[in-house]
């Protein structure tokens, strides 16, 4: 359960009081508010707060391209041709602040996009909880004898069961080393800032995420990707469920543009010409590298 | 009067219809949603949306400090020590969205701080309308003779009514001319990415402009101090009208510790002290260059 | 001629006094450096300086993906995967810095990418030069009808004649009254953060731009493409050439992978499958709307 | 010893073998290229390229203040200028590479500061290697009893040595458990980007980390005051040295104007004031927080 029942009470005092607005309001995000989505086995995300919605996509659009947009017949149109052409700034007007709870190895992941407003716990200022993620067997992958980034089958019996166990006594000893480091009792105790080194990269951290929806849409892409980690790729893909009930029009064509579809090269754009044409090409008469025709025979067979 | 009937009509009913949200609400800046606060002869700074308001940069910076953070007795407490203490990511969690009408000459000066998400009307795509910045006459100033971007003495009689006629019948002129060329009245008509060109910097222009609260008081320290030009000073120093109707607890704390401060060099510290210690200083003995103590004297006495 | 004498015998100078480095240090872009490269009638981009080439790519890739990458080949390949795998921080450990003269409406566009740094020449506290950008007569377009923000035609005999002659004069005459307003003969002087608001948008400016490598692509795929400004093309088209003696193996992987590149929706990449199998496809059957399927089309016949 | 013989090996290869360039050059940085200069136990800062020196900061301002910079006698004093009055993009015209190894936990703190370009190992593509930090005896020190994220006094005797044997016996065993999970042999072996999350905090991780001298100033004032924790404060007085060989004037500037500057708020202003007046100002009097006035007595007595 990844809140506290005082965290749960609060959450429920907060939706239970609806103010007056004139802004703008998204009732699918409304309905998401404050409540945690769980992900991973203790961690969760959750929408604190948001600014925008389709309509504010639209606008910010016709304030850029004046009457000159009104031939577009609808929103939605209007959405797709800007998503199509990469017209970023008007996505930029919508704004989305996320509270996470997620692994240490997965925050490291994420904060290299730096176009995002982060406020996360200060270990250096506060103790950590004992909480770490411990994967599920079906997610126990070994490595992938093909790729170095990637995972290959999941381990099973006596493997997956002796990984298991160095994940949880590694972390449950690393923990109580914490606390007796920082113990005051019968001793000084050592600095927070400096216990903390101890601590494993599966233990949970939590933090505010705020960022604008063009550069979370970038982040979606590369994160709710299928080469993406999977313990990432999962708060992808729930933040993605919850942009789909903010934006909708702003997310189907996200959908359809970015994470459906395909990037081809110079090359790949001459290549399917000229099977379009009837050619039988190869590896050889494509000009492709061998890495290259792989991944683009991953696409078109 | 800087909107039209119209806008003005689409204003009144969108100001007519609050909507039940979940989210943080700041009824000091929810009385100024929409509504144009009108700046310099046809400009003007209307609030279009926000997100968070004092009590958000609270709970951010509690996340960030967990339980620590407790000891502040109260939110202003903690808003001041973050402030003081140049913790910005807190007042990051905030963000609002301005529409903006504009000279070019200040948006070109605007447009330097990048932190922010912009959409402008493009006349590449659209035409402007005729409507140009002509200085009131008690802000027609000379070129100041002791600092080369400053300005001197209210420019007087003949000069002044010279200056003005100048600016009024080039800038008309000069539209005139963009009409011309535009025309597809018995010609072509000239493209409007070329037509614009003709344009004076006078000219007004419109945008959106969306900010987190941290990188819009960096704008306003900046711009709505005593050394910013006073055209685009005065669209600063409504910003911080709204802004302080807004989250008043922050905005106080940025009176105190941005506008209001001053930083003193090493140098200047050092001064201070001696002075504190019942010594005479001059410029010869401060180590201080010439226009470094003239300013320092400008402070201090 | 862009450049005056004075200017050239500075850039002569240093030219001619190569000092010993022990960085990177790309030949091709030496023997650009300083040197102006002509673009429209008075403008120039010319490289000040750059840091790194094709192997600081390597290199910086090399650290983040360890022993791992030891399997690409060389160097171009794992240049060629980086680009194809949008990894773009390895690109961003390269950093160039450009002095270009520019008209001020194609710096205003230039200024929306955010990511750069920028000094820009200050006509609040310098006075600008009488120089204007006046299209040359075969780029003096037409509005296109079928498209706002596009050129038709090549403007003709009378009516060319006739906006050259008022390009021309608008242009002069806004010269002249911003010099009479300066003037401190027999008169205080305008300010000259005042003055400035009488020149049109074509007369040129100048400034420092610093960008990274991977930024600095993002705005080549944009601004050098053929739906850009013409007047902002020829920039960034010679930035092209300067580029491509930069860093060869990454500029060629720029051309194939993003210039010369197609991102299709997955609505395209259906279509193009379905045409694979033989399949008639016509904007009906495609689910694409009248204006995708016209682009579509445009690629793919 | 922070670098294998191999390692050194290729770094004396690159100094030996220096090439013309017509660039900028700064002598003082060229003496510390590649050099791994030693941090805490097993890491280093070693600078890998750099762009522009004292020289160029000038140039670029130049180009933003035109002929009035003139008036400037010196190029330090124009620098001193530029610092004093906070004009931050010539110094952004000036970039530098480092090459950083780090332990987790000060590469997590580190990387809050976002405007900067980043490479860093990637743990799930590669394997680290078993190196910990673990604090000198000097540096193990007690949790401060007055400030949540500070040090007290430095852990003696048994508790000292009990910490010490903590930390090297839980780090081991988290590297040994992290070997036998990646192990192939005789198993399939744990993924990569699993195994990783059983390494605790103090393990060093390595990154190329590239950003302009303004930001970089904004760095170091911050991880380079006593307030900062000690593991990163030593990396970045490391970094102050180099970068005071890099643009000695600039590097002047910033000691004066921010490391040994003060920020008075206008509070402080007030209470100097008096104090100059002759007034006893106390706590009670001065409108301060007694936390405010804790550490305006700080600076002032």
């Amino acid at each position: 359960m990844p809140l506290s029942p005082e965290a749960q009470a609060e959450i429920d005092a907060a939706r239970a009081t609806p103010q007056p607005t004139l802004r703008a309001v998204s009732p699918g995000m409304e309905a998401h508010l404050y409540t945690a989505q769980p992900v991973l086995d203790h961690g969760f995300v959750r929408v604190i707060d948001y600014m925008g919605d389709d309509s504010a996509i639209v606008q910010a659009a016709r304030v850029s391209y004046g009457a000159g947009t009104k031939h577009v017949s609808n929103d939605e149109g209007l959405i797709r041709y800007l998503m199509r052409h990469w017209h970023s700034t008007p996505f930029e007007m919508c704004e989305v602040k996320f509270h996470v709870k997620l692994p240490v190895f997965v925050a490291r992941q994420w904060i290299r996009h730096r176009t995002a407003n982060v406020n996360e716990y200060s270990a250096r200022y506060s103790i950590l909880d004992r909480e770490f993620y411990i994967p599920a067997p079906d997610h126990l992958a070994a490595q992938s004898t093909v790729n170095n980034q990637g995972r290959g089958a999941v381990l099973e019996g006596e493997e997956a069961a002796r990984v298991l166990e160095i994940l949880k006594s590694d972390a449950g000893r690393a923990y109580d080393s914490y606390e007796a480091m920082l113990s005051q009792d019968g001793q000084q105790g050592l600095a927070r800032e400096l216990a903390r080194m101890n601590l494993p990269a599966n233990i949970y951290t939590q933090w505010y995420w705020k960022v604008d929806l063009h550069n979370l849409f970038h982040f979606l892409r590369l994160r709710a990707d299928a080469h993406a980690q999977y313990e990432i790729r999962v708060y992808a893909e729930t933040m993605c469920r919850l942009v789909a009930d903010w934006v909708p029009a702003a997310y189907a064509a996200f959908e359809d543009y970015r994470m459906g579809g395909v990037n081809l090269s110079a090359k790949g754009v001459e290549v399917v010409r000229r099977r379009l044409a009837g050619e039988e090409v190869t590896q050889e008469t494509s000009g492709m590298s061998k890495g290259e025709w792989r991944e683009f025979e991953g696409v078109w067979g």
